[in-house]
């Protein structure tokens, strides 16, 4: 992603800050639906937030993680936990989960191409850099579920979530074979995911259920 | 397995195929008992097929993973799926449920085999190339099953199939330390686990309980 | 560690043993309680006692394994895991889980300084070392939770445990920083962890809940 211009990076930038609240979000407000403690609350949120990403590093052999390099991520979504248990309420968390669908989605796309970008960049096989974006994308999400005890949202509310983000994945894997300016796949991967996603959610489209 | 002969060789292959089928099939099959989504029932069938290789390559730290060097496997697991999806109704599952037990039994013990195999080359200590090797024939179930909201039902059906692949793996280790070639060993293993594991099916032996 | 004097090493590998069993007593009850056969009690004991030093030395990309340099702790988790299944009765559940919380104390603290020192040793910032001692004190519990389908007890019984790791965890890296022999701050975190734990157990602490 070298050519990227300036104001590029800066709104990669805000994309990854905006997403990654979201993300975090997401998690502390399972969280506290399930009555965490204080303790469980944040630890969800960064298993939302971070769970996605590390399982990309960790399979992709990569070190140090990310949010080693970028540590004062860290304490932003620790700040956010904190912040969230003092003023967040519950009359507050349905407002909250709409104003967060936007950021996630567009977060979701991000991640999802840097998750491709790092598997094309170790000449990894299309389907497998697909493969490691969704991973990055979605199993935060997954994670966050299954410490919360619960089947997966991204696998069972037959809402297309995951399924965005691979039609994103795979206009990222085209576009770099086709030898196209990194930055320019980038958006093209984002605004793809995220505006399915959004047509998706405002359609309400359906995931064809099982034929039992 | 340098001397293996190239009808073994094929064998191997075989049985390689029908195990990961099987494996994929009881992911596709319980995802969609839970009713999960398009998404979710692929995802499933993943995690079944080749979670419990991947958690050995990453307990290992063999790159690439087994999956990459061969990423006609992951279009393989996709097109069944796909297929399943498509063909496979309510009706069909019990039958379906019956026909994989075989090939699920043979694809244990391979798995079990190359897991253990990897872990002798690795200079390992016995019982963690045992460990290695239930790690890799068991856990793609346990993966599948924890996504799933389920206790994994490894541990608690009470019919014998980790011990089988305990025993199979014993196996292996004991010809490996006599210096048998490794396609003995391997048959060996495959052998024992498959056939306890059939003689439990069909004696139907039961794991003691907990004496409370 | 260097300057530890001979009786400390032996107290440390004392604790050691004391807190690997405590964790691996409770990963049996509660494999126990959930009525899982043979194998999954023993699964179930060995991922509480293994689970977080393992996914820190995964995540630390450290080799070999600390229970592959100390194979004779797994074979020692192994035979704890059958004596446990033919002498431990439900009505001895009560008392041996009373028995287990002060080695279960100690070797938190033990097992967070190890993991804390290791990711100082790697060079990693402050705040990514606490995480990773959490990580290798708390989530052997967690997975041994998440296998058995509830929701981990760390994370929602508003009883201080993860806390305490964190304050034991803050003390080692300022004495660290501040220079302190490895032993002292080691015996510092340990004490620091199982004090808090232990009055917080006794005065009946709770972690607040969400103000909804």
């Amino acid at each position: 992603m070298q050519q990227m211009p300036l104001w590029g990076e800066t709104l990669r930038l805000l994309v990854e800050i905006a997403g990654t609240a979201a993300f975090a979000l997401s998690g502390i407000l399972e969280g506290a639906r399930k009555r965490l403690d204080a303790v469980g609350v944040c630890v969800v949120g960064f298993l939302a937030a971070f769970g996605g990403g590390t399982l990309r590093d960790l399979l992709l052999d990569q070190r140090p993680f990310f949010w080693v390099r970028h540590v004062e991520m860290l304490w932003g979504v620790l700040a956010l936990c904190v912040l969230a248990m003092l003023f967040l309420r519950q009359r507050h968390f349905a407002v909250t989960e709409r104003a967060i669908q936007w950021p996630d989605a567009l977060g979701l796309g991000l991640f999802v191409a840097t998750g491709v970008h790092q598997s094309l960049m170790l000449e990894l096989p299309a389907l497998v850099a697909v493969l490691m974006g969704l991973i990055t994308g979605v199993f935060g999400g997954v994670l966050r579920d299954v410490v919360c005890n619960e089947i997966p949202t991204a696998f069972h509310d037959h809402r297309p979530y995951a399924l965005c983000a691979f039609a994103g994945a795979w206009v990222y894997v085209g576009l770099w074979h086709l030898g196209t300016d990194g930055w320019v796949a980038l958006a093209a991967c984002v605004t793809v995911t995220a505006g399915l996603r959004g047509l998706a959610l405002w359609r309400n489209w359906q995931l064809p259920a099982w034929k039992a």
